[in-house]
């Protein structure tokens, strides 16, 4: 059922390539990558719960609330990452002249589901 | 000099409340609040040099190229990222309510005019 929604979301995004649920440990629960790309999600997304992690910490230094929301722009990819509640989030990695605010907009109204199966 | 342009870019973008140019050692090298924000921008600043730094080192496991940019939204800011080269970066921070799209585009053109002055 994860893997079903990771996969509209990637597909349904201009210039996706990959998604992923996991948990702030570093433990993934779904993932979906779209046929030859080479991509190792997993890898990735370990690398992003750290980076979550210490955003979340910084958003709670600054008393701005809880962090919701973080996009990374590369050279070559541009990773949109969605806190899904406090323990989960949701990434999506695309290409840098993707659809940003489709991308956004889809995992905005994917998060609810996702919690929804998660709990 | 500096201090102009982060004004330029703080009072341009709607919404915006700070903006600070630092180094990724997290020295700040000028900054500019709002008058009344009730902002710390040097000790936001420091912690938004060591995120950006891990994104970095991700990007490059990734081997996604460098970081270009990098936001952040949580439920009463929004913190805008653009690297200016391998040494600093410029930060802005906003109410989640403003402008993004022109914040962008405001720290993209900002972003060479702060090159000339450094190097």
């Amino acid at each position: 059922m994860f893997k079903e929604t990771l996969a509209s979301i990637v597909n349904g995004a201009e210039g996706g390539i990959a998604g992923l649920l996991m948990d702030f440990e570093g433990i993934p629960v779904d993932s979906y990558a779209k046929p030859d790309s080479g991509f190792d999600v997993e890898v990735v997304g370990a690398e992003v719960s750290v980076l979550v992690k210490s955003i979340q910490r910084a958003t709670e230094m600054l008393e701005a609330g809880s962090t919701r929301e973080v996009a990374f722009h590369s050279e070559k990819l541009l990773t949109l990452v969605r806190v899904v509640n406090e323990n989960y989030f949701v990434a999506l990695t695309m290409l840098p002249d993707g659809n940003f605010g489709k991308a956004r907009f889809l995992l905005r109204t994917a998060a609810p589901k996702l919690l929804e199966e998660l709990v």
